[in-house]
């Protein structure tokens, strides 16, 4: 083992070796435009047709219906404004959110700019939604909800069967940025009513670069990328193939050990957070049974999560303070501020997100350098020192 | 040697040998986000920074000036789509040609369906545009010129700088498509007055999936693609780190061999329209020295192109007949019409695109194979015959 210890997957993981071995071989010898008759393109594009086959079957719905894109975000902003604009002659309402992903809550802000109008719903203390809301938040024009499956800085896995069920009584496309869910947890669009599904790559020991979208046979979707007959017409571009190839080689692998990966990284979130409570003044956040286990928000009272994350980085712990999209804005985590939590909370709180390749000897490990950096943090904050000491007169 | 000869390379190259070797470390071993403030982020982020230094250099311009895409499509349906909402209140008026790529046209057609206005210039037989025709269409609410630098079925290069230096006295901003010139020709925004470029890896032995647009410093731009603060804001999603090493890997490899390359693939165009003018009945398209020498467009009398490709491709000689991103369209070329071809000629006209990998026995192998093949097509031609037999008649 060397000394660094990843504790940041929900923002990006190390791609596995099988997916490597996978995309190896294309690297080195296919190179034909999958869009070309020959056989160079022919071969490219029996790849493509065998990689939407795989991803397809993992969520149990048909080929057809996997539509691959540069990411995450770009399926994000393709199902808003796609589905947005092309469903606009029925209504121009959209239920939302408050803890979407970026991707989402921007692509929101601009179909706002033309026309559009938003609901962003809010969630409780765990990041869940009201159900007396969202049934609220029904209009006639309302024509498409996004709701995400599980939060990328809580872990908070919202009901979506209900939300997908109250979608269809009422003719409303349910879309979910299924993102950080996906490949952790099983998802199955068919049962769930979901209409529209984005996943992505990296966070599944995949590629960079490439993501997909699910969308239902039958609903209609506009453009973001034109040109090229590529993706049935619905997404112009010559494709990744060899990211696509590690994608779906991903995909299978995070179903066929969906079991055992998810069992192995639940142990690991208990006693992470077991060790975690063990440091004083530490608060776990969003503590529900219904999360995906590879997300953990802490956070440490009297400590700058900034010279936290720091200290953490030169001892070789990687954690981050939220989405990595946003690691360039000193905005507060707009998540954080939707469950409530006081600014001064927020700038105390931490994600750990947790892979299939963490150990138990790395979470000891981790907990106590984080320990020792929040002690050494602490011993220069006056606030703790006064806190503590009220609390001890307190307690005397 | 063996026996497949790609002659395709206008839709696609093949990985050259450095750009896989310097996409291998990425591959193996630099996992971040570059967007993670932690070093493992920050590993990656460097890399980032170095690729856009590279690419930068060789356009002459400032690295914060490239902004990285998924590939050409969407730079071309950034730059058309995003300048125009940008730039919407000065007016709705957009000049491109009838010879752009899909994703250029496409897009447009979309800003059509917004309010936009925009006019389709006139080719001569050659590609080019008239310029009387260009200055006649410029409008008081005119906001932008797409113009393609070099096109994808012919290779008709445009005059650039004197259809920018006529945009910038306008006031106007020019975007051109440079997916088929750039590292084949130089090209410097800068003395040539651009303001937007696009540029793509896959076509200059990069990997797919990564382009970049080149974007004036001051020029104003939405955003298609929402959410997190990669690019300057400008697109979100998280970087294919991987693509983006290779593809400026691939763009410094251009510009060092560009004087040889260039050489070697006009010595490789002279030898193949040599030896197709002894194919009888054959006619090379659009010949002119204002071109880049990779494309070549052909046409064979009373030859179906379909079968001839077929043929081709299963003799080991992948051609294509045109637009790859089109194949899986049965529309005759817009190109091809644009240049005023009539439909019997266009059914009858492949495209042979050249890399810096071919060689002169390949092009010897090739003709002698394409020259069979249209043989025995003919052989088959009513149409063939009988006319050979008139201009038989004729000539005794």
């Amino acid at each position: 083992m060397d000394n660094k210890i990843y504790l940041d997957n929900a923002s990006t993981t190390m791609m596995s070796a099988e997916v490597v071995n996978a995309m190896m071989p294309v690297f080195n010898d296919v190179y034909g435009n999958p869009s070309s008759t020959h056989e160079e393109g022919r071969r490219a594009s029996k790849l493509l047709d065998d990689a939407r086959d795989s991803i397809a079957e993992t969520l149990n719905v048909s080929s057809s219906e996997i539509y691959f894109t540069s990411g995450g975000t770009e399926a994000n902003n393709w199902a808003i404004i796609g589905l947005a604009y092309a469903n606009a002659s029925k209504g121009k309402h959209i239920i939302t959110t408050k803890i979407e992903h970026h991707s989402v809550l921007d692509a929101c802000a601009f179909l706002e700019t033309q026309g559009f109008e938003v609901t962003y719903l809010n969630v409780d203390k765990f990041g869940f939604i009201n159900f007396a809301e969202f049934l609220g938040a029904f209009r006639k024009d309302t024509i498409l909800v996004s709701i995400m499956s599980a939060n990328n800085e809580l872990g908070t896995v919202q009901n979506l069967k209900a939300i997908g069920i109250t979608c269809r009584e009422n003719d409303v496309i349910f879309h979910t940025d299924a993102v950080q869910l996906y490949g952790n947890m099983t998802i199955d669009p068919n049962e769930m009513y979901i209409d529209a599904l984005t996943i992505s790559a990296h966070k599944i020991y995949g590629p960079k670069g490439v993501g997909a979208l699910y969308l239902r046979r039958g609903i209609k979707i506009n453009n973001i990328i034109y040109g090229g007959m590529q993706e049935s017409g619905k997404r112009g571009g010559t494709e990744s193939v060899m990211n696509i190839v590690g994608f779906a080689k991903a995909c299978e692998v995070a179903y066929r050990d969906i079991v055992a990966n998810n069992y192995k990284i639940n142990q690991l979130e208990s006693y992470l957070i077991e060790k975690l409570k063990e440091i004083p003044d530490c608060e776990i956040n969003a503590l529900t049974k219904q999360k995906v286990p590879q997300i953990v928000s802490v956070s440490f009272d009297a400590v700058d999560k900034d010279t936290l994350l720091m200290m953490l980085d030169l001892n070789g712990v990687y954690c981050s303070a939220g989405s990595a999209c946003m690691a360039g804005s000193s905005k507060p985590s707009h998540v954080l501020q939707a469950i409530n939590m006081p600014i001064s909370v927020i700038n105390s709180t931490i994600r750990i997100s947790l892979s299939k390749n963490n150990t138990f000897e790395e979470i000891d490990l981790a907990v106590n350098i984080i320990r020792d950096c929040v002690e050494k943090i602490r011993a220069y904050s006056p606030f703790y020192t006064t806190r503590k000491n009220a609390k001890r007169k307190k307690n005397v």
